[in-house]
């Protein structure tokens, strides 16, 4: 009917490119893989606006007679959330259909899939399911040790490798499980798994009575990595269960190498959980868990009880489709290169200060520690104050003898993930979205910063 | 400066105006109370816009050497946000400020103090604390289970009054605790907490075993509200933990004052968990726990272990403000005055069909049963699937003799609450939201189909 | 493809919902008339971003090689428009159909046809054409006029009721055409169109000198309604062309009636002007201009040189789109009811107050004019300005003795449309979308105000 | 208060990021410049958001009692606007101060200023006054026209140096005034100016009579940039104001150059009118004119006869401040060095195939035309349109002989501008925001459909 407003041939011109447009959707939606290239926001948007108008709740003349009907009170509410209101879950499986929102369980379904072909595009090609949880990683991972701990009625304890990250430790508080703290060995410039006090404590320990090993992969240096294949090797020999905390490891090509070679040796890993947030640059909200079989899995998806948030899935599915394939790609491609400048930097401004670097380029791949030698230890603190109000965030001081107690568990020299470390230090990140600038300027400021500590001078806000 | 453009009068009148903007803002905060009446939806969107101005993310010339920096990939996701990144929460307490984000952090505390006025307004006026939980009801109750359990390490049982919706009692599960199942029992209408089931388990199982006690307020007719003050009593005598599960509650005066009278009376009421959505209109994705001593809220709040997503907390701000302290007022009582209306129309209905209301308007005040004697039990189903067809949502056909089994436990007349109801019967709600016209709708879509089955016509899609 | 990722019969229903909506467009398009009812905003947005799509400048993969290619540089800029960035017209035929911009063109064409049948709705069921120009009603009668102009080269005045609005009388002036200004004539209580003044002129005059004539149907009390129906036979006797100045007429019943006797009296009018923003509550920007044939029509459209602005055509086609033929006739018929109500008010403030009401509530049917006797004279702009401070805006104090010159043109009692009115006075509206309480705080502050001013007491900001 | 919620030091940070941004905004105010870098989107809107603040429709309480108070009916329109809603101009001033809207007033006069500094930035270093007036450059430049006929009673003319564009034809006709056609000579591979045929049409007719002299740099070659220099003698000499068409001239700094050179010899230009999409990449609405002096700024402001939309001005607004001056720059240098590149791309092409650029690189600084000689004359049509069908917008095929008839004014060769043009021929322009990869794709596309022609081949859609 529109021909008779507008000549058809342009009309026709204008529904080849509609065309086009919904062969890319249909496209994605057949083969569950990002598309090549980043898709139009616009385009994004008005796809978004066609899922949600297959909720219920978006149907005109929609009667709600039940106690949870989809309405939003607020106008600007519904649009932050697209119009998308019925979350995702049901009945106790956070991964089910709900009849009432056929547009939101395919948004669901259809995330999770593209989150997996993300995973395979970053290297971990033997993961056979992802599933983005509406919880960041601390409170995933204690879903994840609920979910073991049920399969193993008798265990009440986790063998955990050190890591000075309150959330994770935490995570096994919550679950009501035991840490065994396995505590870092130190070798030349860095912090290592200490593989033979896990096999000790898997000897002392029954092994039914061990719930699963928790090792970390993304973390601040000096410590690294944790020797995934090893432990994945022991988690096998023994039958443990293996969680990886890979939290921001996605964005890390050696990370995620160790981990798929693990896998490619047969190491056992029962989840990988990791950030939503820090790897795919979206607001904190999400984590996505990996499994290598469908059983743990289902085991985890069946486990959440009723529904959950959309919003995390949402979020991703307009990031990955934003990305495509290959601005993925190039966002690893241009990290790895930043932290190889900035690591780079930091060396030579180390070799002129008379300061090291304390961490290796290998097996720490994200962070680094610079010590602090010659600083007045009672004004260490305030080197990262004066750096916040410079506004740079994220440079953190580590001050040797800091004691902290969690619970009943008490952590020497706590933020150096070690009992042993013998210097003060600071540590950055080249994370995932940084910019060539950033490090300049950064640089910039901390030198004039630690040089003025270094005088004892007096530094003003 | 723009006196040069502009006269000075007209610039002293909007800055006038802008005062009593600002004025209004600051006693918000100041008071940390519902403003009386609804506020523009502009001006929340523009007070959001300066709280997400506090995030360092949003600095501008902020530099981020962390591993975390709110760096938000996507404008379209950024927007969905209204920039606000860095979530809520840190070092395992899901309340804490964080240093990065005094926007965020404010947003929360402050949110989470309209919430607690929205619930006095709304009758709970001895509560003392309240926390949203950016985690539906089920997996919030979960989280509830496993700190009450590590108060109480022996404990192992969750005494349970039956409640035929699978999140609840998945909640029990996926906290590894065993649920004792206590039965409704029947009276002539309704369905009603068996009190001396509940002291006959309690005599047998040590005290000390059992980990709480779950109560449900909100749910379907014919089952009625569990007796709370009995049971509150109860566990005040026997110090079990009571945990209620007050799912859409909050929208019903008769819940909310049947909590307010056992709290008066000294039961003992540990956690009240309820939803966002189902309560104040928001998309799914939330829930508000309610506390009446700081001990319990700050055990709570530090076992969340690390960040979590602030969006259920940015939606109920919103909400919570366009509302104002009238509009939730009146949007309950049109709920009330609407329940009536309802169950006025389908007892008339019912004596006109020589079928019966199998719920009692007193216990059950938010949903009704009506029985359905005389249609095929073959065709009983159809009902539901018609309704839905008809854009009738919500509806719930229960048929007689369902069984189904969750995990190792198995129910009988699943959906009915009871092993021993009588008559296949259909639910449905007046829960808040709800028009006049929905009620009228769905009482001549009803009629229409009920009076083809009952005639075993063939109905269309 | 999607079935494999949601049961097909939720899809399905999906569909079914899709395609109502669909069908609703359809309607819409193939009949363009409003939908009976409001459409909701969100389909409305969907809609918008479906046209948008239609247009060159956002096809995928599109090649400008053009001087104009639609390239938008901000995206808060596109989004503010849609995406909608070629404009209407083209070629020197601001209706034209623009190849590159099937969307815009259809939405430019479809909305036209809207507009008009909105006039149908409103009662000019006459007439045949409507053009929404995106000039306000001043620049656009001035394009009236040079059309009318080029029909007659040797006409040099423009015969012009009197009312002391300076963007009527300007818009002559800046067609470079002379005004003869014909004063209105007082009656009891209001100032009615000296009808024999015009034949007297027309007599003076060769009719061929005159390029038309100017008549206004919204004014402010106590300017009445133009004799339409006497000026429009007035024109078809000598062939005089008739422009109306129908600012904010269209909200008026009464003036749509005067409007519609008077064409079906066979009386001559060539082009009636009125605003979007007064009549449909847009922002300022656009003005709709109506013919009884497509001749006129046709020699306005073509005169318009090259492009224009399509944002007033996209606020009219949302506007009416939101409200629906109901909507609209709605707020007329409610605007009618408050004018009543705020006379009658007015009035009755009068009465007690040894004041009048000075203008006619049936041929002033949107103002109301009340005399302001006993306020000392130089006090009198003060009355103004205190309500403005007090946030009424709009009510305007018409001090007699005002002398006002634009140009060489010299008028007395500016502001009052008559050399000969006899007090000062305040006149206030009731427009479309005033509020009944918008008129309660207004006569309170009013009293408030004028009280304090005949007492002769100082007033505080 | 928000300290009792959140921590003094974290408040006190964000307060002083808070400043730097007031800070930034006070500058731009104050100096009314572009920032030298861009301000964020979030930025931009935040500020505009506060500038809607400042409207009288948008004051919390506000009582409306006038004809037009800024209502908006729509909140998807209110939005596109920002809330806006008053317009610009008042009182048959464009540029004037609403007392209802210091918001709106501010926006328009800062904008003005704001164009000015980037007129400025571009090279044009002596022009005093801009004004964005919201009407496309056709209907603008009919208003100029206007303005200077009113000061020339006696004028009839407009001289016109020959461009086949329709509006800036059509907008000497709406005007009512006579163009006198001056063709333009032809030398080796350009149109140029027949500065000859001007002076003899100046002695010829008595310079009373003409209204202005129109000259135009923006065009598509092979026409060149009109000899503004001696032009502008010439109306100096002969006392004749000069309007200079300048369309899409300001993104070009040769252009720029040509215009400053003629002013800084006292050269006589009266208005300069360009577009404000063509330059600045916003959406078709509006346009700028510049002035030298204040008396013929004002005139051309006083003429326009009441309010206007505020969109154009809005949307100028967010997008200098998006660039900031060194994007402004940026973009213009780019554009600049893809014109050369394209050229230099058909030179080549040209050379290959033995056809030639017959456009002068010089002295058409934006578009590029060359020659069709070897494609069979009846498909040539069909060169622009399969180029279209390809996705290649804005390529135009000029076949010789087309006349053409506007109103009573008959043209040969129309689109060629001149009556002798020799062979058929494409023009693409390298206008601002042009890729180099659009470039390419051109190249490839283009080749590909001419050399199919060039055989005689059948190309399918």
């Amino acid at each position: 009917y529109a021909e008779r407003l507008v000549p058809r041939s342009y009309i026709d011109l204008a529904r080849q490119a509609r065309r086009s447009y919904e062969q890319q959707i249909r496209l994605i939606v057949e083969h569950r893989k990002l598309p090549e290239q980043s898709l139009d926001e616009n385009l994004i948007e008005q796809w978004l606006d066609e899922i949600a108008q297959m909720d219920s709740n978006n149907f005109q003349g929609n009667i709600g007679v039940g106690e949870r009907e989809g309405r939003i009170y607020s106008s600007l509410v519904a649009r932050r959330h697209a119009l998308l209101s019925h979350g995702i879950g049901r009945s106790g499986d956070i991964n089910a259909v709900q009849p009432k929102a056929a547009g939101s369980s395919l948004l669901n379904k259809l995330t999770n899939e593209l989150v997996l072909d993300a995973i395979h595009i970053l290297g971990l090609r033997t993961v056979t399911h992802a599933l983005v949880i509406p919880m960041a990683t601390g409170m995933t991972m204690t879903l994840c040790f609920l979910v073991l701990k049920k399969q193993r009625p008798k265990s009440r304890y986790v063998l955990w490798s050190r890591i000075d990250q309150k959330s994770c430790f935490k995570s096994i508080l919550t679950a009501n499980l035991e840490p065994i703290i396995i505590e870092q060995t130190e070798t030349d410039c860095y912090l290592q798994t200490n593989i033979s006090e896990f096999e000790k404590q898997i000897q002392q320990l029954n092994p039914e009575e061990i719930c699963c090993i928790v090792s970390t992969t993304s973390c601040f240096a000096p410590r690294a990595i944790d020797n995934i294949q090893h432990l994945s090797q022991l988690c096998l020999t023994h039958s443990i269960p293996h969680v990886i905390n890979n939290a921001y490891g996605l964005q890390s090509t050696k990370i995620v190498h160790e981990i798929e070679q693990s896998k490619r040796s047969n190491g056992r890993i029962d989840y990988i959980v990791q950030s939503t947030d820090k790897n795919f640059l979206v607001p904190v909200g999400g984590s996505i868990v990996l499994t290598y079989d469908s059983q743990s899995f289902d085991r985890l998806s069946h486990a959440y009880p009723g529904r959950a948030s959309i919003t995390p899935t949402t979020d991703m599915f307009i990031t990955l489709l934003s990305m495509g394939k290959n601005g993925l790609l190039e966002l690893v491609q241009k990290r790895k290169v930043l932290f190889t400048f900035f690591f780079d930097k930091l060396s030579q401004w180390a070799l002129e200060n008379n300061e090291s670097v304390l961490s290796s380029k290998q097996f720490s791949p994200i962070s680094i520690a610079i010590s602090l030698k010659h600083l007045p230890n009672e004004r260490l603190t305030e080197l990262g104050s004066k750096l916040f109000t410079r506004r740079i965030s994220g440079a953190r001081v580590v001050k040797l003898g800091t004691k902290q107690k969690i619970e009943s568990y008490e952590f020497t020299n706590y933020g150096a993930h070690s009992s042993s470390v013998q210097y003060s230090y600071l540590t950055v990140a080249a994370a995932i979205g940084i910019e060539e600038s950033d490090i300049d300027i950064f640089m910039k400021k901390f030198n004039d910063v630690y040089q003025k500590l270094r005088r004892n001078e007096t530094l003003d806000d």
